[in-house]
């Protein structure tokens, strides 16, 4: 095979996988937004025959010795391909660890967990979602003593979702976060939560919509390349950059809830969108790790969103759209308000500073089941004491406890640390941006352009192009210092304490 | 090839097509629905590889001879599966009448065409749009000719709508609706409009939405199963019985829209999902023609819809959602309000008598345009001097006239007669059902599902098990007699003439 048929041939398989890919997404996304409800009887089937195909389309002698053709070529390549090349090969050398039954087979138990989980969670019912997380569990040990039997089946599972991330960084990491945060932490438990007046206030679905796509554009978000649609969990998808979908879930009392979830998903959403066009319809067009993408969502919710000069024109915004709830506010209120810090049982609820430890008491848990050393039936009360331990609050059901997060029902063991370390990852980069520019001059303003143009020639231009962790490195200027983060979140808080 | 393989191989193939077109049908939808404006980039792509699917799955010489092994074998097969057999080929050899590329390049052609007949309508363009109206009758004649070259090319495309449909059929069919209806419509025309107060009052498009909900209850339509979004142009999809979508369009200051599009595209609805559940999962899963889908959807919107016994439930609904706005309407102003006749532009939202002559012009210029008696730049004079002689309006644009529907941007040449048919068929359906039950009185009470259920077993539940026209002459009584359509019309509007 020449290094041109090579090409072509990789031309067309990345031709086939993106439509089947985005038939997969755009399907799966209408099935957690728009389709009626007893839809899922007859969706299933269609996403099983979409990733036997997508399996097929990956799986062939043809596309293999193509694949070695280009990485024989390095000098010949330009970087562009020669990066699909090699990342094609990670992503299908991955799927393909699994024979095509299993593979298929493993994709129904997801789909059938997440079903039965969300009857669990409603009805706070364990033992009713215990046999299918030991088949979960079974299927990731499988996976991963096929992928790297020489390998703790954990750090196999890690790496899934950030790439090189092992037990040996995260252990370091988060003893770090527990030791430095832990009491700042045990001082917020004991201060009462003093919610301000307007907290209290009804702020009505139909408003909270429109204020929803005020929001959007203060993020700079533009409308003909992303909706908004809703659902229970908010989440982030779409097949590429010209055709992102976020969702949030509105609660009339309370009108926090909702926009950090527009906030959030929306850096999520900026990622997608600011990858480079000649990246699209190929395998490196959309966002890299799970630690990367979390550290760009939680950079606009947290980092900007919740910051004290993003009080202004936010609160600016909300006295437009709600007059009468937001009539006496003032901006160091709604500051404080958005950061009320106190340990509490949910971690999608969590403030800022709290939230850490979430992460931190999942992490724990999952090296544990994943060794062996906790079983299914041992979990609740393990998730229990936890939280106990580490935030003093003990779930009274396991709704509010360990059937809360979704995560598990699709087997995303090792996916949780993502969040605290691209929280960590943000700081970093915050830190660097400072350096160059008045970010909050910025950001008062009601200006987020200039920052979303700094994270896009810094990340999110790159998509998949480059190795995560150079990617990350760069734009963190040096690499991951988890105390950065903790010290940010103690000059943070520590003057929130006193207020 | 035994029986039993010819199955198998039956049964695998319906299984991809079914994933495939259900893949389609909810990226399409969507497409229309939640996406964002500039998504159409890259999906394009992405339909085009689903269609390329499509076409090799269902040609190749395997499945052709287990087609023609279960078809030599009626007497061992049960009624499903050779019905199926048969169904498939016939489809099929009607999408192979292109070779693949042409077949594909066909659809890019609809795709474009789609967004400049869009554009142009918008600005009121002819010139825009006829370059690819020549290409789109250009694609069609081939398309016929190919197909079945002794034939004329229209009775060709007819027959794509309305199985067994020619103008043999159609002229006298039409003949009759021109002289029945010409002369009152006339009568119609020299009467003053005049709309009760509460049309011109404004109806909330948030109101407009909750009234929907009510609406689509009462039409007996199950929310599990089929949702409501809105589009510029309504219309029904759904990849099966159990997943189907209809779309609206609010406008604040006319309710009637919106109620009546709810109304209809809710008839098509009850089709999909009233098909018997063992034909879901293979090509004999939805509705059979489009005439018997039309029947089906304008029996609901005019026949129940705008009939005297439900302006009693209607009224009550409104008087609910609308207070202020209907509080002195009685159910004779309200009957009197949603039949107003009178000659007008707009197809789609013309009145029950006057629909026909709409469709009649269509079917006549499609017929000259694609015997070549008619040129693409004539076509414009041609509609206005039709719309002048039979309706005695003038547009005063191509936006208000050749522009206003999309059917012939698909490539939807000998469409259009299946509204005029579809409607014919609903009132012979009418009459029989009135022998058999007491349709007035439940409609007046609001209890739509005696006649959802009279529909269901003698339409809805055979999907496309029997032949079209076996299943309409059962559930009419007889042969079409356009005359049962005229006599209804006559009888229901001369005495509105007076009122």
């Amino acid at each position: 095979m020449t290094l041109q048929q090579a090409i072509e041939k990789l031309n067309r398989t990345e031709k086939a996988i993106y439509a089947l890919n985005h038939a997969t997404c755009i399907v799966s996304t209408d099935g957690e937004t728009a389709a009626p409800r007893e839809s899922w009887r007859a969706r299933g089937e269609s996403l099983a025959y979409l990733s036997e195909l997508l399996y097929q389309q990956t799986q062939n002698p043809e596309l293999e010795e193509a694949l070695q053709t280009i990485l024989a070529h390095r000098e010949e390549t330009d970087e562009i391909t020669y990066r699909r090349a090699q990342v094609l090969q990670e992503d299908y050398e991955d799927m393909h660890v699994l024979p095509m039954e299993e593979y298929v087979a493993y994709g129904q138990l997801t789909n059938d967990a997440g079903a039965v989980w969300r009857q669990a969670k409603q009805e706070s019912d364990y033992a009713l979602f215990a046999p299918y997380l030991e088949k979960l569990i079974a299927a990731r040990r499988r996976y991963a003593s096929l992928k790297a039997p020489e390998k703790p089946v954990y750090d196999v599972l890690l790496d899934c979702y950030e790439k090189g991330a092992t037990m040996a960084q995260l252990d370091p990491f988060f003893e770090t976060v527990r030791r430095e945060l832990t009491p700042l932490i045990a001082e917020f438990a004991k201060k009462p939560l003093t919610p301000p007046a307007f907290m209290s206030e009804v702020f009505p679905v139909a408003a909270q919509r429109e204020f929803s796509d005020r929001i959007m554009a203060l993020e700079g978000i533009d409308p003909a390349r992303c909706t908004l649609g809703e659902t229970e969990h908010p989440f982030t998808s779409g097949p590429n950059k010209w055709d992102v979908r976020i969702t949030t879930h509105y609660h009339k009392e309370d009108v926090l809830a909702s926009l950090y979830s527009v906030i959030h998903e929306g850096g999520h959403a900026l990622y997608e969108m600011g990858v480079a066009d000649e990246l699209q319809y190929t395998c490196l067009g959309g966002g890299s790790t799970m630690g990367v993408h979390e550290s760009q969502s939680r950079f606009y919710e947290n980092l900007i969103g919740r910051s004290r000069a993003f009080a202004e024109p936010l609160l600016r915004a909300m006295k437009e759209f709600f007059p009468d709830q937001m009539r006496d506010v003032t901006e160091e209120e709604l500051y404080r308000a958005v950061n009320l810090a106190k340990p509490s049982l949910i971690r999608t609820e969590a403030d800022e500073l709290t939230y850490s430890l979430h992460v931190m008491i999942r992490y724990e848990l999952e090296k544990a089941m994943m060794a062996g050393d906790l079983t299914v039936p041992e979990l609740p009360a393990a998730w229990n004491e936890m939280y106990r331990k580490y935030l003093g609050v003990t779930p009274p059901d396991d709704r509010q406890g360990v059937l809360q997060d979704s995560h598990w029902s699709f087997g995303g063991m090792g996916y949780f640390p993502s969040y605290a370390l691209g929280s960590a990852y943000g700081v970093q980069m915050l830190r660097r941006m400072e350096k160059e520019m008045d970010v909050w001059g910025n950001v008062a303003r009601g200006d987020l352009s200039p920052i979303t143009a700094w994270l896009g020639e810094k990340i999110h231009r790159f998509g998949r192009l480059k190795e995560p962790m150079n990617v990350l490195q760069n734009a963190m200027g040096g690499p991951l210092d988890p105390t950065v983060y903790t010290d940010y979140l103690k000059e943070k808080f520590t003057p929130l304490l006193r207020a």
